[in-house]
This record gives structure tokens, sequence and C-alpha cells, in this order.
């Protein structure tokens, strides 16, 4: 037998190097610049501020993965950073990758912590306000990160409104609405399906904004509310996003009561967002995504396909099933 | 043409989450535990102090991400965790993450002020001790890390101790020879060959007991000293494994010249690290190591071998070229 080698070990044990500099290219919108022209090395270091020590290997850095080119002398945008990561086209995600870096790079610095407490490790750890209320204050901010959050579900939006069977169905709640691309992209692949899009009042003129530019106001509404407080609005499908792992057990069950309570007999609930495989043992961005609602959240967490349906199960739905969307994301669906 | 994806870009702009995970594991001693017999999930939580909300999905994280197995609901080690992370083993390299957990990890965090000012960023940023004279003067700690790094250098020593021309010459000076693995496994495949190991004098007894254990210490030498301030010993082949790096362009050509001067007509200068490609867009990690020696020195970056062969010919070698060792390591021959 060959002996073992430590390339994976040492790749994954120092991949904050390559994590770090790529954020860090987003902080300093390298990619917004280039997005205008593309240029050479020493305008596009004067033009971001940089240091003459440091600018060449960090470029260089990004052309080695991936995200840059460099062709006689000038640096140019990669066709998905083009896309995604300059700060002034619709389909930009940077605002995750942003938060990424102001925020859970340092609080990840604390994991060993969070994994001997079981407690989060963001601000509330100092007693500092919940991040997210304090999003949600912030009108401007709020719309950033809902628009993140579009860029970076909307593969597994198109994967939903293409292939669920929503010939049998008329009406869609989707619940956690956020900006409506899940709703708006399932509206748009199927002119017979009218929706509501369910969130907190906060939320409204983003995702009012977002429905209108898609030309489906007449189809799709905002109702505000907290699925704490009330009932789910009924509706032949019920959806939820990237909503479940954010609660602990009790809430999720509540949730998936609730979405059972606000459908009728034939039915169907859909949760979707990176679900584990049933032997835990593959999806491990799933995995990671459940140690970050360690990191931000009080008893949130990532579940299996099986963990799903068997909350389904009791809750009472009679049929379940798990479908595969696109990269680590996947939909677990409850016929009631 | 297909619109692009952000998965590559999510994947390392989130890619600390899998790093730190390896880190914490690395210093809760996870692998250590595991290499005594494997556990279940209770067992292995209780004797590693972890929560019950968070040990599983640790652990079943490392699974996914291929450093542990899971058979029958018990956690064993991979062939390469046991071989490179079990810290008992002389195999270990641990000491090199465990360096990156506690001081890489959060000093990268402050990337953008390195790029933006040219300035290290770390122990030395608030006025604190350089952290090498903190290492050097602690013996144990400095044991640790010699071994750690030949641990992360072993592969490339093998391919330098079997595809180097040996049989051409007859001695060897390997400088900044740590615990000395690569002058040792040049002397273990090449039995005709007598050798130096140069290094401060606080090295002397970790490279002499290594020397001892693998019965060279009749062929290999310790010679205490440092290479700013006296020749380097003479020899028909000088090596240097990971020196260059650590300084600015004037010191590196200082020792390259030494290199020169301690050669005789014929010998060979072997300078070996992750070298960067000519083109400087391939080996995305020699280039992050090049944005690491900013974080942790004044002057130090990583180079091509077109910039080393360049310092060489300065020095008046007359013959260069650049072979590649293993993963991102190359060795770059100067013939006087």
């Amino acid at each position: 037998m060959s002996e073992p080698q430590p390339d994976q070990i040492l790749q994954v044990g120092l991949g904050f190097w390559a994590s770090k500099t790529l954020l860090s290219a987003v902080e300093i919108e390298l990619f917004t610049e280039l997005a205008r022209h593309p240029e050479d090395l020493e305008a596009l270091q004067r033009r971001l501020g940089l240091h003459p020590r440091s600018a060449r290997d960090f470029f260089d850095t990004l052309v080695a993965l991936k995200f840059l080119e460099r062709r006689e002398g000038r640096y140019y945008n990669t066709p998905a950073t083009d896309f995604f990561l300059d700060k002034r086209k619709p389909s930009y995600i940077g605002g995750v990758l942003e938060m990424a870096n102001q925020r859970l790079y340092p609080f990840w610095s604390r994991l060993t912590i969070a994994l001997r407490t079981g407690l989060p490790q963001n601000e509330t750890r100092d007693g500092g306000p919940d991040p997210f209320a304090v999003l949600y204050a912030d009108p401007a901010r709020l719309k950033q990160f809902l628009k993140a959050m579009t860029g970076v579900s909307h593969g597994a939006n198109l994967a939903i409104a293409r292939h669920f069977p929503w010939n049998n169905y008329r009406t869609v709640a989707d619940i956690g609405t956020a900006q409506g691309d899940l709703i708006t992209q399932v509206a748009l692949a199927n002119p017979h399906i009218d929706g509501t899009g369910f969130d907190l009042p906060e939320v409204a003129s983003v995702f009012e904004d977002y429905v209108e530019a898609n030309g489906l106001s007449d189809r799709l509404k905002f109702l505000p509310g907290s699925f704490f407080d009330q009932p789910l609005p009924k509706a032949d499908v019920v959806m939820m996003g990237h909503i479940l792992h954010d609660w602990n057990l009790d809430v999720k069950r509540m949730l998936v009561r609730k979405a059972f309570e606000a459908l009728p007999q034939g039915g169907a609930f859909i949760a979707y967002e990176s679900i584990i495989d049933d032997d835990r043992s593959t999806n491990a961005f799933g995995l990671l995504m459940s140690l970050n609602m360690l990191i931000e959240t009080t008893g949130g967490f990532d579940y299996t396909g099986a963990d799903c349906t068997g909350w389904m199960k009791e809750a009472g739905f009679r049929e379940t099933r798990v479908e595969h969307l696109v990269g680590p994301d996947s939909m677990v669906i409850g016929i009631k």
C-alpha cells in the first residue's frame, strides 16, 4: 500500500487562505471595478488603493483560483465573477460574502467554544443585539441582503419551478418569501399559478418591487405577518426555502404542522434547503451549514430528508418524498 | 451559452467553514483520541467534552470531508488522518495546523489591511515580540514545530533525494536544516553522501536526535550559525528548503550569492519550496503562500522559477533549471 499523503489535509486546513482572499476581493469591490473595464496591474492597484508589495500576488492568486483572467498584462473578470460579483448588476450575490467577511469569518474563529458549549458565537454572544433585528431595521441593508439571498437560491428556485408537478395545483404560498424569487420563478414558469408571499412587514416593498419588475403584480400578492403569531395563508402548495434550518426542533415541528393546516386535502408542502443526505456522510455543505446555525442561532440545525419526512408524517402528511435540486440543495415534499 | 453558476464562488467564499472545522478537530485532539480506538457518538462526545447540540454535526461533517469514517455507528480515522494527525505518532503534522488555528486564522481576518498597507498582521503588528523568536526560546514548542515542518516537507524531500543526480557529488550542506529531514533523506538514499546541517544553535539537539534515530550520525553533522553573520559551509551541493521566501529581495540575493561562494566549480545550489509557475496563473498554493508571507513578514514573498534563476545568473551560476517535485513544490537548480 502506498504511504498516505498530507495534501488533502493541508489543502483544507489552510483553505481559509483562498477563502479570505476572495472575501477581501469582494470587500474592496475588485470585481465591480473590473466590470467597468479591464485594467493593468498599476492602474488596478492604484484605483483600489492597494500597496505595491501585495497587489500583484493578490490579483494573480485570484487568477490561479479562476476568479480573474489575465491576458497581455490586463486583468479581466471571469463570466461568473462578472455576473455574480459586480455590485451594479442585479445578479450580484456578494452581499452573502460581505456578510461572511465581516461577521462569519471572525465568529467562526470561536468554533471550538461553540462545539464545547452549544452556544452561538455571533453578536449575541457579548450581549449584542440580534443581528437579524438590526438588519430588518435598516431598509437599504435589508434590501441588499434579500437580493443576495435571491442570488444564492436562484438556481434551486428555477429547478423547483420547472420540475415540481405544478399542473396539479392552482395556488401557492411562499413562507419567509424574502425578495420573492422562488414564487416569482414558479409563477413565470407556470402561468396558471397565483400566489402569496408571506414574510415580516419590513419585506413588503422589496418583494413588491421584484414582483412588479417581473410583471407579476396581478398574480402574486404580499401578506405581512409572522409564522409564530398566526396561521399560514391557505394555498394548494405551501413552500419554505431556507426557513426550517433556522429553528430548533419544536419550532420546526410547529411550522410543519402549520403548513399541514394551511393545505387542502391533496395539497403539497415543499421544504427546501441544503438537505443533508440520510446517511449524513456526503453532503458536506449541508452539514457545515448546520455548524453555521450553531454559530448563528440558539437552536437551529440542518436536517436529513428522513428527519423532515418524519416530522411531516407526525403532522399527518400521507405521502412524502425527497428530490434533488441543484448542488447541495434538495426539496422534501409532503402530500396531505 | 449557459448561464454562469455561483457554486465555485460560494464554495471558496465559504471555504473557511471546512477549514476551521478541521482546525478545531486538530485543536481538540479528535484524531489522537480516535487513534487509540474507534468510538461511538456518545463516548466520543463525552471524551472530548463536546456539547450534545454540536457533536454529531461536527463528526459527520468530518466524515463528509473525508477526514473520518463512520461504520456501524462508530467513528474511525482515515489512513491519512491516522498517520498525520495522531499526536503520538512521529508522522504528526498537526503542529502546522495548530499554528494555523491559533495564529494564522485570526491574522488573516486582517488581510484587507495587509493588502492596503503592505504591513504584516501577526503578533508584531501590535508591537508584540517576533513569534519566531518566542518559538526558538521554548525548546519543547520548537521541537514540535520543527517536527511539523518535517511532516509537511517529507514528500518533497524524498523526491529530491531520489531524483537529483547525487552520483555527481560527494558532500551536501542544508541551510536552515531544521530537524534535518531533507539531508537525512538525501543521505539515506545516497550512501556515498556526507553532509552538514546548518541552522541556529537552538536547533542542534532536535537535528542530532533525528539524525541519530536514522543511523546517520557518522555522516551528517550539525553546524550552528546564522546565514546573516557568516559564510555558508562549503559543500558540493548547497540546499535551501522553504528559506528564500521568508526574506525580501536583498536578502534573497545575498543568500544566493553566499550559496555560490560556498560551492566548488561544478557544484549545485538547490532552492526549493512552492515555486510559483512563471506565468503566475496556476500555482494557487504558491501565490497564497506569498500572501501568507505578507501577513507574517516585513518583506518576504514567494517567487517564480524565472525569478530565482535570474538571481542565480546574477550571482554567477552558469546553468539553471526548474524541476517539479510533488504537489505545489518545485526545486530550482543552479550549477556553478
